[in-house]
């Protein structure tokens, strides 16, 4: 049966930049989990009502809502156990969770200065008025503020990754040979300014670089093919 | 058959400060293997001759040498796959090897400079000459200069930890609701300084402080007899 993905996009329906709902693609596409994407945007939270909160991703399985990234891993995994592990054993389970925090916490933080006013271009009227105000506020700049020397700062952006670079200096995914979610979890970090900037993140040089084409040519292309501009 | 391991020791021969030992003594506790800790002085290289380097941990298991803290950790649980695992499978092990980089690389270098003259303290003679000169060069600093200021720069310190301590909020270890190889990673960065200085790193009231308390408890109390300071 299908399941549905409500995920975020742009002003083009096909332009998805939510790092949290691309974990959620690639881990139903790990699952190999038939998925029907729905284009959500910021100010459709009433959409939402029935998952019990105002945010993507949210999934529909079965009829049975379930919201929020690291929520929707473990159900995933408890649910089709028989499917391909997203965690690869009880202890890779719990150490995604300190992986989880450490995106979400240290490495989102540093990368949302270097291209949030890319998002805003790329959002629908309704949604640019929602984002600058919101954003604004917990910014304390202007998004024009907030983005503006990036050149220079896009160096402390790659300092940050120097954990993630060092591991995959030493084996091709975080999860090892293979990928498992916590690869989906760094990727979340990379898809979605792909999707809405063409700022250079990465040197070409960079291990990390090298790992985001690993990544691109999952699934037979399943990120590379999204919306984007070049990687 | 008992295990030998070159353990770091100040000049009291009990007195362990290694945070690379910590690891290796915890994961032996864990695989129930019976280990003879031999104290070992930083000048003391030649000693380790055998192990194709200078530093410890080091263990002799029936005659083999392994060094290095992480690839003893691999060793061990490929030699001893029928005893508690130290990864809980293959994700856990994978993904170990980024929490590694993440706590020598991150957590370490913030922690040095608050004990780093505790340390000297404690050293005997000779390594008290050779640890000063190697140190102050790579600090570019004295060793007094290096750890002034310690009360106000534990807030830094506490706040790289927020990671972790968002982890152990949602969970009792980082291996989930038992301890497994990244909880004695992380472990040793508290365990060594315990060993050498009453300096106060941690809020009695955070959530790393009551996962430390877990970790003395381990084994019998193995880490919490151990020579130290009240933690």
């Amino acid at each position: 049966m299908t399941i549905t993905l409500y995920d975020l996009a742009g002003a083009e329906p096909d332009r998805r930049f939510s790092p949290y709902c691309w974990r959620t693609r690639m881990a139903l596409a790990h699952k190999g989990l038939d998925v029907e994407t729905i284009p959500w945007r910021f100010t459709e939270k009433e959409i939402l009502t029935q998952s019990g909160q105002g945010r993507v991703p949210v999934i529909i399985d079965g009829g049975k809502w379930v919201a929020d990234s690291w929520v929707i891993a473990e159900y995933l995994e408890d649910r089709y156990p028989d499917r391909p592990s997203l965690f690869g054993g009880a202890g890779g389970r719990a150490l995604a969770r300190f992986f989880n925090v450490w995106v979400d916490t240290i490495v989102q933080p540093a990368l949302i200065r270097l291209v949030v006013l890319d998002i805003w271009k790329h959002l629908d009227k309704r949604d640019q008025a929602y984002f600058r105000k919101s954003r604004e506020e917990r910014l304390g700049s202007t998004l024009e503020q907030a983005q503006a020397g990036r050149e220079e700062r896009v160096a402390q952006f790659r300092q940050v990754l120097q954990p993630l670079r060092a591991t995959l200096e030493a084996q091709p995914f975080l999860g090892g040979e293979h990928p498992l979610y916590p690869d989906y979890i760094a990727a979340g970090a990379f898809l979605w300014p792909r999707a809405i900037s063409d700022f250079k993140l990465l040197d070409p040089a960079d291990p990390v670089a090298a790992w985001r084409q690993r990544i691109l040519n999952l699934f037979g292309g399943l990120a590379r093919d999204a919306k984007a501009y070049a990687a």
